[in-house]
């Protein structure tokens, strides 16, 4: 008997990753007569421990395609890593029983390295307890941290949106510099990883053009150091603009954004790190600032995306539909570079194992020696990722991003499960 | 003799102010035999000022075309209000010592309340000093609150740019609302009126959809209320949406952004009021929050314009022109809008003392009763300016914006000024 898949969510949601999705659901449809159906987790795994599934099949072809423009997670993603084997083998048997009790043979798991360690456990686990289950992982993550993969699906489109938005507030500072704001701060994702505020460096070509320092976590924030940077920038140039990690942190590795302030009650602000930043530089040099926070914004910005990504996004979940039928078993799908110039790239794959629980770091060698720009070689490597527009498609002057049925699948087990 | 013409971009800039600017010079190029050429005040009037002018006619057909498409002020603009007449009559008499030395017969400013005002004073003491200048002012504001005129270029590209991402963010927020974030607060600009926060309103239709507030100027912020509405959007939907306005206060009048934390040497943080609301609901709800600032983003995102805006904005900028030629003087170009659906808009006219220092505010009927949302009148209003989209062209990913040559014009008077 043909088995059903399920396709869960994880972490993080991109401006892409329904492009995935989009792309399992519509290559498992052109092989009906090796898949059954493709269920989905409501809330990701959460879904599948807790038996709250959702039929794809009942959503049509139109609104299966309309997910490859509509950003966020469409069935729901959650921040829920699973305990280790030894801690909490109660999860991955439940799994597997919820499995069995729907027939599903396929496990399509798109997320982050927290969520390939799971999909590789969990095809151990149904091995050993006589269900085996087809697990195969679906990079996506903003923070392009995943190893092995040349890229990760959602990163081209957020460095797009930072990349556009650092150039277009730039233009926006140098025109009023002369009477009012003088530097500008523009705070992005990445706690850990530079990825991101590299991107920001996209926007210009170095010196006079814009960011005119770019401050990554992997570089030790050196107060003075970063104040004269500024000051020279203004005078230089009239203005200066910051594009700042919210995972800049002290040589001690504090966190900026701890740094700061505490509220009329005490209490220690979460402030973002750009208001640190711009405080500094008021007081320090009494510039008139401005910050902007790109926050969630700069994730979903579906409306922005690159071309590219959006096409990477739904090959992996294309290429891990077919990985499966092929017989393949804990792997993931891999964007490989063929070449830089012009920028050519296919779909490889690695061992689950590989890239579970591994980061992969900005290289030192992608920032500049003076620790505030992005060197030739990061140019390079982050150029194609952002190249191509994919618009939505509008009406009424908004995206008609698509809304989903949602039709829960009827349950068979019937025993709560309590999530810890 | 045929005058030459001068520009100058006034005020904070816009996504669309250059499309005003093309629609300037394309429009006085195409009357060579009664324009010469336009120079363009370097950094608004304080170029105009200290006889610091730059000579567009040097810039190639392509470029001025390109600035249609170009955000941000290309000749840069000022925050430089001009005192009145009694306590500053040098000003004025200087502009006009410019105007004569270099041929001047036509002055058009773009911006805002104040430089209708300045626009208007210039014509008047013109003809006082026997140097009779057309003044010509042009429209321009993401405020909204120029009188008379149905809308100002440059809220409509602010307006689709805070609905798209109201709507994007929800989506991301919605998907992770079971294990993350709860509440997301969108700060938006509009110190004094409404008309950007109003415009989230515009990414759902209410009720569950987001956003499930709206914090404008116009109503007294109530915490307890507030807090309820939140509250109540997280127990009914899963999530709350907040879009708040930078201008939102206290019935006392005291903004929320003010009303916050202290720093750690005791200063007053300028933190945002995203931030005092995001603490309120945690310290309050105990809810995880997100926020954004769209800041400068928002006004200088081409990238998103609205199609409709840009026409507008290119629309004033040919009128303006095309006015002077007629023969008008000291008025001002205004959006007529003719019906709602389909929407329809021409070109007015009203004379500039009747837009100076006049502010438009939100009407109380486009407010909800409960004060958190839009009504239907408002949505009537609003959608037709967020309408249609208007690329900017790309190269590598990155929107292909226009950098001028800035030829300075020679200077006549060789006599410094300076501003007060």
């Amino acid at each position: 008997m043909k088995k059903n898949a399920l396709y869960a969510q994880s972490g993080g949601v991109t401006a892409v990753i329904n492009a995935s999705a989009c792309g399992v659901i519509e290559t498992a449809r052109r092989h009906r007569d090796k898949i059954g159906k493709v269920y989905a987790g409501n809330n990701g795994i959460i879904g599948a421990l807790t038996e709250d599934l959702l039929d794809t099949s009942k959503e049509t072809p139109a609104t299966i395609a309309g997910l490859r423009h509509t950003p966020g997670g469409a069935f729901g993603s959650a921040r829920f890593k699973l305990k280790s084997l030894e801690e909490n083998r109660v999860e991955y048997e439940r799994l597997i029983e919820v499995f069995e009790a729907h027939n599903i043979g396929y496990f399509f798991y798109n997320g982050g390295g927290d969520s390939m360690d799971t999909a590789h456990k969990v095809s151990q686990i149904g091995e050993r307890l006589g269900y085996p289950v087809t697990c195969i992982g679906i990079p996506k993550t903003v923070d392009n941290d995943l190893p092995v993969t040349d890229t990760c699906p959602g990163f081209g489109s957020v460095a797009k949106y930072v990349a556009v938005s650092t150039l277009e507030a730039a233009l926006d500072v140098l025109s009023m510099a002369k009477t009012s704001t003088k530097v500008f701060v523009l705070e992005v994702m990445g706690r850990h990883a530079g990825w991101i505020a590299a991107a920001g460096g996209l926007a210009g070509q170095g010196g006079a053009e814009p960011p005119h320092a770019i401050l990554f976590p992997e570089i030790s924030f050196d107060q003075q150091r970063f104040l004269a940077r500024v000051d020279s920038a203004v005078k230089k140039y009239g203005y200066c603009v910051v594009v700042v990690s919210e995972g800049a942190r002290y040589a001690d590795g504090r966190f900026l954004a701890e740094a700061g302030s505490k509220d009329a009650f005490g209490h220690a602000q979460l402030g973002g790190v750009a208001q640190v930043i711009a405080q500094m530089v008021k007081t320090e040099l009494d510039l008139k600032y401005h910050y902007a926070i790109a926050d969630y914004l700069q994730r979903s910005a579906r409306h922005l995306a690159s071309k590219v990504d959006v096409e990477q996004a739904y090959a992996v979940g294309k290429a891990a539909v077919e990985l499966a039928l092929a017989g393949h078993n804990s792997v993931m799908p891999i964007i490989v570079r063929n070449a830089d110039r012009p920028y050519r790239w296919s779909v490889g794959t690695t061992p689950l194992s590989r890239v579970a629980n591994r980061e992969k770091m900005l290289p030192r060698s992608y920032i500049t020696k003076d620790g505030f720009g992005i060197t030739a070689a990061c140019r390079r490597y982050l150029e194609p990722l952002i190249r191509g527009e994919d618009y939505p498609p509008y009406r009424a002057g908004l995206p008609r991003y698509v809304a989903l049925k949602r039709v829960p699948v009827e349950r068979r087990l019937n025993r709560p499960f309590v999530l810890k």
